[in-house]
């Protein structure tokens, strides 16, 4: 630390937005509001009059005054760093839904500003969805989410996650495997690498898409800004996926803040089996979120109204369906497995026997069914899909 | 055929109901309303009456005139089987919401009367709970219906389905397995063995359940029958759980019956990239199912107000639920990988010095933190749990 000196007058609203970032933990709810009411220079210097020499009565007076948010932003740039805020023409707007979202433990807000590195525009990622979950994930989980990812990315939605093992991890690579856009939002400065394992990943993100913090360059995580990294993601996107999360999962508190920033919510099922689908399923079970199982299936909810109309998904076509009504009456009346007379299947399907016997011909020609002595079987193809 | 003779004269509405229900098909709707309206005695004096020597005119008044229900009614006794219509005690009541439900391509109504194997009684089955599905199960859908059936009926319910191959046959077994009462309603007579590699299955329900069907003993199964059928496991029963069902199968029929039935339906989730699960999500996705992933769940929903009342899933309590308030933050602000130095961790807590030292080593007892140079960190079993 070095030593107190005066407070320096911070007069440019962005050099006032770092130094306060650094003074508070991100996410509180108290300085958001009040930089938002005031503006950041303001704030700095009420926060910065309470420095006393003596040190005795304003610690906050003191940090802010060993802070150098000037440096902090050349050194930022030197790293390829910018640090977007609001009014900037970068700064994305549904990030400011987190002023009026009800806090989470207290922790709430948008953020004072956010540290970018990366071609990817923050205003471009209107269309984002955020793909979370667990970093224990199954090669199920992973295997879904990178689908996912992909299909997402190639539609041209901006895939947005945290760069956590597991499911994050798939997701960005999904989406980088189809040169789509890709943002990750981490609880750390963005010039670190955390996990230490994602470095090349972590680079590549900075290199195509956007690597994103409220936090500092050189900051450390904790869990705390884990929890309050959580609400951006919801916040930055339009919509948030969980692939597979288990009962006590970091990504059921992404979930939350998409709820309670009105933002779609979805969720992959799993087999009940799995411990990383369990927090899922009771996403959906509470009817918090939708029951997702493909990239079109979100697309529907996240895209604008009438952009991506799902037809409901139905099995294949089966000879069944080619048929006319009589003649689907006549095959429906053929016992599965025994052989049965024509005047006997007439009866059955309340049908003439003349017609009867004529559909009977037709359903042969077509391979349903077959003749048996005097009577008449279901062909195979016919007796596998009649009894379900 | 016998030689057509005089139709009898049936006073009996029991002998009545048999030779109707031989007259046509199961789920004939009109059949089913003039019954309900007139009774069966009436109606089969309407149809008999019909009858003219030289066969010109009514095939019906001839079929009526060659049956003998009497003999029927005989034969069955003889097999164990007994006949039970609308007004004997053991009717089964929540089978006539099949008056009012609405018909699927014009099949509905109630049965005529149903041919029972079995000690169960069908009085009995008022909590009873179809668990329906594909015959083509994985293997992970047969142990989860064979956990349902087990859990269901050690619960006292009935574990009704179809004897199929497949989730029917996984369910039996569950509820067989305890020793529990389980039911099975077929397409075919209840004396036939359908599919005959169940013969040992059927023949085990029929010794400890029940085997039931609206067709007289010696029926064949047609696909219009299994349809049919499927009406009845959905009004036999207080809900339906759907466990593993392709975009076509039979078991959708089954949940369309339940829900028109105004009967809870539910589905359980599998992965989404099984075709087997892909009709139960789409169930759950369109609002019609609710997702279910134990017995424990369908018996919220099945049992009586208040009966089954589930706390909320969660996961285990972990060593930081145990932990004080102020605990708690000073463990949220240590950072996840480097060590920090306390005055630094009192910052980002902003919990004073004094305190965050004697929170530490607290914490450190518990083995959650550990001390590293002048510094703290986490210990592993914290740093595990703190990023999501």
């Amino acid at each position: 630390m070095t030593t107190p000196s005066a407070a320096r007058v911070v007069a440019d609203e962005r050099l006032a937005r770092i130094a306060l970032s650094r003074l508070t933990e991100p996410g509180d709810t108290r300085m958001a509001a009040l930089v938002s009411r005031h503006g950041a220079v303001w704030v700095h210097a009420q926060l910065a009059a309470e420095f006393d020499p003596a040190g005795m009565r304003s610690d906050v007076a003191a940090r802010l005054g060993s802070m150098d948010p000037q440096r902090d932003l050349a050194t930022a740039e030197r790293l390829g760093i910018r640090f977007v805020i609001p009014g900037d023409a970068e700064w994305p707007r549904p990030i400011d839904d987190l002023l009026v979202a009800p806090p989470v433990q207290e922790r709430g807000g948008p953020p004072l500003g956010l540290w970018v590195k990366g071609p990817l525009r923050l205003d471009q990622v209107g269309r984002a969805v955020a793909v979370v979950g667990s970093r224990s994930a199954t090669t199920y989980g992973a295997d879904v989410a990178s689908e996912l990812g992909a299909g997402l990315a190639r539609a041209g939605h901006t895939v947005v996650s945290g760069a956590a093992f597991g499911i994050d991890q798939a997701a960005h690579r999904g989406a980088l495997a189809v040169d789509g856009p890709t943002m990750a939002v981490l609880a750390c400065g963005v010039d670190r690498a955390y996990p230490l394992a994602h470095k090349t990943l972590l680079d590549h993100l900075a290199g195509t898409g956007a690597v994103v913090s409220e936090l500092a360059p050189g900051c450390s995580p904790t869990r705390l800004r884990f929890l309050a990294r959580n609400r951006l993601i919801a916040a930055l996107t339009r919509g948030t996926v969980v692939v597979e999360a288990a009962l006590r999962s970091g990504a059921l508190n992404t979930a939350n803040w998409a709820s309670r920033l009105n933002r779609p919510l979805m969720g992959v099922p799993g087999p009940i089996t799995s411990a990383p689908s369990q927090g899922v399923h009771q996403l959906i079970r509470s009817g918090a979120a939708m029951l997702v199982t493909a990239a079109d299936e979100v697309l529907e909810v996240v895209g604008g109204a009438g952009e991506y109309l799902l037809e409901p998904k139905r099995g294949a076509d089966g000879a069944r369906d080619r048929l006319t009504q009589r003649q689907r009456q006549v095959l429906d009346a053929v016992p599965v497995e025994r052989a049965a007379s024509a005047p006997s299947i007439a009866r059955t399907a309340a049908i003439a026997l003349l017609d009867v016997q004529a559909s009977l011909l037709k359903l042969q020609t077509k391979g349903l069914v077959e003749p048996v002595g005097h009577g008449w079987r279901l062909a195979a193809a016919a007796r596998s899909s009649s009894r379900e």
